[in-house]
């Protein structure tokens, strides 16, 4: 087999001609390709997004604490698009030097304070409002699932994701190694979920949107086209929890922000106001006006 | 080429038989695989770990506290060897249903309370102590950079390192995609090492526990021996951090714990009191004594 010809260099270089997915927006390299400031709406919080799960994680938390009445949560939602190079903007690097939605700037204080990585915005919002983490000892339960989504779920998206999905030859080594770990992400799930209504026992939390995202995608067979083939329906506890949180309206309307794809009625490429949800809503009440 | 003509099976079935680097170990499912119970020492913290980068960033923050004269944060390691199953007993399962290393339990309190994921523990013992997390805006720089490490090095670990250095064939297209995006972790850092002493700022943070261990065993050409196929020397900020962290005494003894591989001097299997080093530091200090 050719692949067990192969010998990596002794140093390697980058060929941009090499077939790779994203290869036309992925570089060795970090850091600002072009001089763009970012844009700055009237609310305390500043979102620069795409409707992914890591995005969406964000705006679920946001409507959730507005759903709480904490009009400090107010935020103005930027759509990145990050197929067209975006996060590469002078702006949003100054805001995540990673160059990965989504990234926060909080201006709620006297100079801004920009918050960037998933799981970090998600815990500076509950602390900041104080919501959404358990008090006591809980608080450990709570951050070990939310860390374990950050450090797992590369595995599902960068991983199984890339290699079923997006890379350009299929490659059976990787697509088994990393299906293997995403039916153990699962099973782990599931197992966990067996005796709690949440991931973190009978409260609903942060790491519950950390995670929600991701395996609802694999549930609704909405990421990768994977649900056969994952068997996720299988798995009894992670689909009854799916349906739960994806009841939710705060869930509901997480999910359409900064969203330039799927079904029109469910796209707000931009969020500025609640109202801003009000026909979208009305057409997801009204499925017959939808168009796509 | 035999990969261009593999196709993904309808529903995927797992074949252990098939080769797969760590095939033995690991499973699609969860859960503990035989019963037995953990050791418990006399210390308020128990930590049942490896001396792999994730495992050493904790025994590194531990070793901080108690260097700056934290009595309760004395603890007791524990080996746990992954690669013979350790991490699937049903006591290790219950203090981490992850079944990855380290997992802390804080018996500090009424009731022991679990804390899996590395970020985690680090964020649990820097809020315990009041340590190496900086207050005000600076943690949000802090948080970001925590979670940066716990979403990025699973793509340096479980992806460039696997397909370099442990997979049982070299297949090129994973070896570009995780080299590229190793790459640019690199120049992130060093660009942003550029114009600080640590990585959150001009204070040493938990930020730098978590990113120092993965990647000094890169620029010291310790792990997955590809220092010169990275050309990590040529990231100058990055090297100039791994040295100054590295010259920590507190580092140098979180490095030795929980240690059954390597240069035996530099070996702690078990840590359960400050005097276990002794021995170890003069084997170091007098390295013609040390034997391998």
């Amino acid at each position: 087999m050719p692949e067990e010809a192969y010998q990596p260099p002794q140093v390697w270089t980058w060929d941009p001609d090499k077939p790779q997915a994203f290869g036309n927006i992925n570089r060795p390299t970090a850091g600002a390709r072009f001089e763009k400031a970012l844009p700055v709406g009237k609310h305390p919080l500043q979102l620069y997004s795409l409707g992914t799960p890591n995005g969406v994680k964000v705006t679920i938390m946001l409507e959730e604490l507005l759903a709480k009445g904490h009009s400090g949560a107010e935020y103005d939602a930027w759509l990145i698009n990050i197929g067209e190079g975006a996060q590469f903007s002078s702006g949003f690097v100054d805001a995540n030097p990673n160059s990965k939605i989504p990234a926060l700037v909080d201006r709620s204080g006297d100079s801004p304070v920009r918050v960037f990585e998933s799981g970090a915005i998600l815990l500076h919002l509950g602390e900041k409002f104080g919501e959404f983490i358990p008090p006591g000892d809980a608080r450990a339960e709570c951050l070990s699932w939310l860390f374990w989504q950050m450090g797992s779920t590369p595995l599902l998206g960068g991983g199984f994701g890339h290699f079923y999905a997006y890379a350009p030859v299929k490659i059976e080594y990787a697509i088994d190694r990393y299906t293997m770990e995403v039916k153990r992400q699962l099973d782990l799930l599931d197992k966990n979920l067996a005796s709690r209504q949440y991931v973190c026992g009978d409260e609903y939390t942060i790491a519950d949107m950390a995670i929600w995202p991701w395996f609802a995608g694999l549930a609704r067979n909405l990421a990768y086209q994977a649900a056969e083939f994952l068997q996720v329906h299988t798995y009894a506890n992670v689909n009854r929890w799916v349906e739960a949180v994806g009841e939710r309206p705060a869930v509901v309307r997480g999910q359409m922000v900064n969203r330039p794809f799927g079904d029109k009625s469910r796209q707000l490429h931009e969020r500025h106001d609640a109202s801003d949800f009000e026909l979208r809503t009305q057409d997801i009440l009204d499925p017959d006006e939808s168009t796509d």
